[in-house]
């Protein structure tokens, strides 16, 4: 015997896991893409925006870490065909099916930038959002690594022009190589290219997490298995000792320059033929870039990255913002990864049966506008209306008339449209919309051809600092002429202090 | 016995009713929008960016003609907490929803403006999609219908800013006028609101089709009913004749001046209470609107104005683009509707319990921007980057820094990085671009330290016109120092032809 639920209101709720943007955070984030879109179209990339619904078929299965087949999608079904749709959970996957659906007419290479959200349906956390911006960059068609190492430039470009230089460092590798010192760790097989793949992918997840795990839980990672904290047991690759050292000098393998490292790596994947064309990609993305002028300090080679995702071929990429910030216990860290990519040479090929080389980048863009606002770098305020108020309801025409003249001077102007009655809500509003001016106008201001003109961030100072004298000398508020409105409120905001 | 199913590729396809934007398409929107944002915000109206997920709950079940529940929505449910969710269908629902949730912290009146795609799960047609852009300006929290003249002077101003002054014109109506219609015509009895809401439905939608079916086809909706070309029948209002001829008299009651027509008004609701305030309404906007330099001209009451959906309760407006085009046969037709809103008292209410007033307008973007490329108002053409071919691979890094050095002069420029094997291929790609500029350097060239700057653009235009006099006299390609590349290129951008 169920009760019967009381009748309840609808809730006003942002679902689980989703969130609202307001004013300031809308302009943020919009100035940044604008930003960086204007740096990608200086390199030739043109924008292309799909649509956020896709077919579950189109999409694929490359989320990291998920097995079950739609996990990790907002997916549902089609009433008529019984297709699966879903919303997309990433940039790459959408513009992988437009790069073999339009390969007829798109110029090849073709160099496309994409904003816009994605989603993700996972459990939301602090911080942890199912919707969320990207901003990704990419090059189709173009088997050279000069195309990855010219995402690794861009990406530069986008840190320095948004004032981050000297705040970043873009960390390159190569799967190839990657792939040779497996070969030589003896879980790689080039004849039986599929054996030994689950041990791969052990390692693979083993190197991503060197950053949290150390040394020690990667080896254990790496060979019999590690049991953590909490005593769950995450089982190993099995690698022998020797193996394992072979997959651990090469995440530490990093030198001063690039040729050193690329020195170091051949060693370690000795007779490897995939191995040596890795190095030899490294070498020539390292050459590339030394001589456009992007050092070590802006681009380096680090054999620590590998990137979780299963899909990448060939170079992979990371930009890490290395400033310190302080995380939720106080404690001083760098602020970490807000980008990365990669070559992934068979996305388009499940389309057409055919190799298309592809290689990009996706910046996260929350991640990013997070950082640039804690180095206030971030977008300038945006300025309140000035408000014109409502002492006599009867005369609103004429108070239309005051802020028309404003905008049409291009100054931002809006009248108070609330219950007019209580004088006191109208000034409150306009400290609430953050407004420099506000414009008061009874009918014994009206009958005399004058307004009063009120400078609200003067007199926010004054009533935080200033003597009596400072008032009477400066005040906040002045009376002019109707004719002279336009005048003295662009003079309040050009000097309003 | 059903045959087993070949298997087949992965097909690339956008789902049934969905499109993706190019480039060109990409650009020109967003350069609208903004231009749509400028005004917005000289009006002081903020942004808000939603999620583009909703509980269905939320949502709400308002999407015109449809009455399943969940019907016309993409929707899912929750794996855990079994909750409902969908795309948003507009931008009203969520704000509603917003306004409920964060009414402590929003200032009040609130205005905000919203842009960005929306999804109805509708059966898709030609130029009919399932996602589509809308950019929606709303005041919430003021009752004054100074707010709802201040959005329809704003949408004027948002055409004439987008150059398409006198080529429209914003029709203002008032759904408490039709109520005072409807009690005049014997279908709305204020003490039993409820009542005849059938006939009302009936009545709404046969006027709203007044365009298409013309007078005779709107009668026989508001009495018998009708039987179309295919021979369905339309159930009708049943409304006696005399009270027909109300209903009509209703659409036709537009004069040459707002006070005209609001006589005529007065003289049809009779006693109508309700019926009298909304032409009181009517005659505070036009004054409002007057006494602003807002003529007929631009906007204008117009008694056939209804706007299909159910949740209006007074002012309600549209804008229609007044210049004519053709049809898919040919013949000339107007541009027609491109925006429409209206006062909604009672969205935010389901979620507070009280009555929370709101007024705004819906921008249909696709079929703005539609209209503005007819007039040709689009955005300017953006033009493709300058590119640089590869005549010698060795020399890539050469080639990457010429363009590093474009680029640093704010030029749009790019590496050739396709397979360079096939030099046509080359300035075929830089034809598919675009292209002003080809940049070609082979081994003999670079031992000179020279370059070839080829000017695409006049290139073509000889190709197509000039004489061999005219090629001799002017060649489309010039050969100069490696290190005048950046001043060589700036001037052939500056002065193709």
């Amino acid at each position: 015997m169920s009760k019967a639920k009381a009748p309840r209101r609808t809730r006003a709720e942002t679902p689980k896991g989703f969130r609202d943007y307001f004013g300031p955070e809308v302009t943020a984030r919009n100035e940044m893409l604008a930003r960086i879109a204007a740096v990608y179209h200086r390199y030739g990339f043109d924008p292309l925006e799909t649509s956020a619904v896709e077919t579950v078929e189109a999409l694929g299965k490359f989320l990291p870490d998920v097995d079950r087949p739609n996990a990790g999608v907002f997916a549902w079904q089609e009433e008529d065909d019984k297709d699966w749709l879903a919303l997309r959970y990433d940039l790459t996957a959408p513009l992988a099916r437009v790069a073999a659906q339009y390969r007829n007419d798109l110029p090849s290479p073709y160099r496309r930038y994409a904003m816009g959200p994605v989603w993700r349906n996972e459990k939301p956390g602090p911080g942890r959002f199912r919707q969320f911006y990207q901003c990704d960059a990419d090059t189709v068609g173009a088997s050279t690594v000069a195309a990855d190492a010219e995402i690794c430039a861009m990406l530069s470009d986008v840190f320095e022009d948004l004032g981050l230089g000297g705040d970043y460092v873009v960390r390159i590798n190569n799967r190839k190589v990657l792939n040779g010192v497996m070969e030589a760790a003896g879980v790689l097989d080039p004849s039986e290219p599929e054996r030994f793949a689950e041990e791969r992918g052990i390692v693979l997840r083993a190197i991503d997490k060197l950053d949290r795990l150390g040394e020690e839980g990667v080896r254990a990672l790496l060979g019999a298995g590690r049991k953590d904290e909490s005593g769950d047991f995450t089982k190993g690759a099995g690698l022998p000792d020797a193996a394992a050292d072979i997959v651990l000098a090469f995440t530490a393998a990093r030198r001063d320059s690039g040729a050193e490292t690329c020195a170091v790596l051949r060693g370690l994947v000795g007779a490897s033929v995939i191995g040596a064309e890795g190095v030899a990609e490294l070498e020539e993305m390292a050459r590339l870039l030394e001589a456009q002028g992007y050092g070590p300090d802006r681009i380096v080679i680090d054999p620590s990255v590998v990137r979780g995702l299963g899909y990448y071929t060939g170079p992979v990429y990371e930009a890490e913002l290395t400033f310190e910030i302080l995380d939720e216990k106080g404690r001083k860290k760098q602020f970490g990864s807000v980008a990365g990519g990669g070559r992934y040479d068979d996305l388009v090929k499940r389309f057409t049966g055919q190799v298309v080389p592809a290689t990009g980048v996706s910046i996260g863009v929350d991640r990013l506008l997070a950082a640039l606002t804690a180095k206030g770098r971030g977008a300038e305020t945006v300025q309140g209306p000035v408000v014109v108020t409502v002492m006599d309801k009867a005369r609103m025409a004429e108070y239309q008339a005051m802020v028309g003249e404003l905008r049409r001077a291009g100054i931002r102007a809006e009248v108070y449209l609330g219950n007019p009655k209580n004088f006191g809500n109208q000034l409150k509003y306009a400290d609430k919309r953050g407004s420099p001016v506000a414009i008061i106008q009874g009918s014994d201001e009206a009958a005399a051809g004058v307004i009063q003109v009120k400078n609200l961030i003067l007199g926010a100072k004054i009533a935080e600092s200033a003597s009596l004298e400072e008032w009477k000398a400066r005040p906040a508020q002045v009376e002019v002429a109707r004719a002279d409105l336009v005048k003295t409120v662009q003079a309040m905001l050009d000097d309003p202090l």
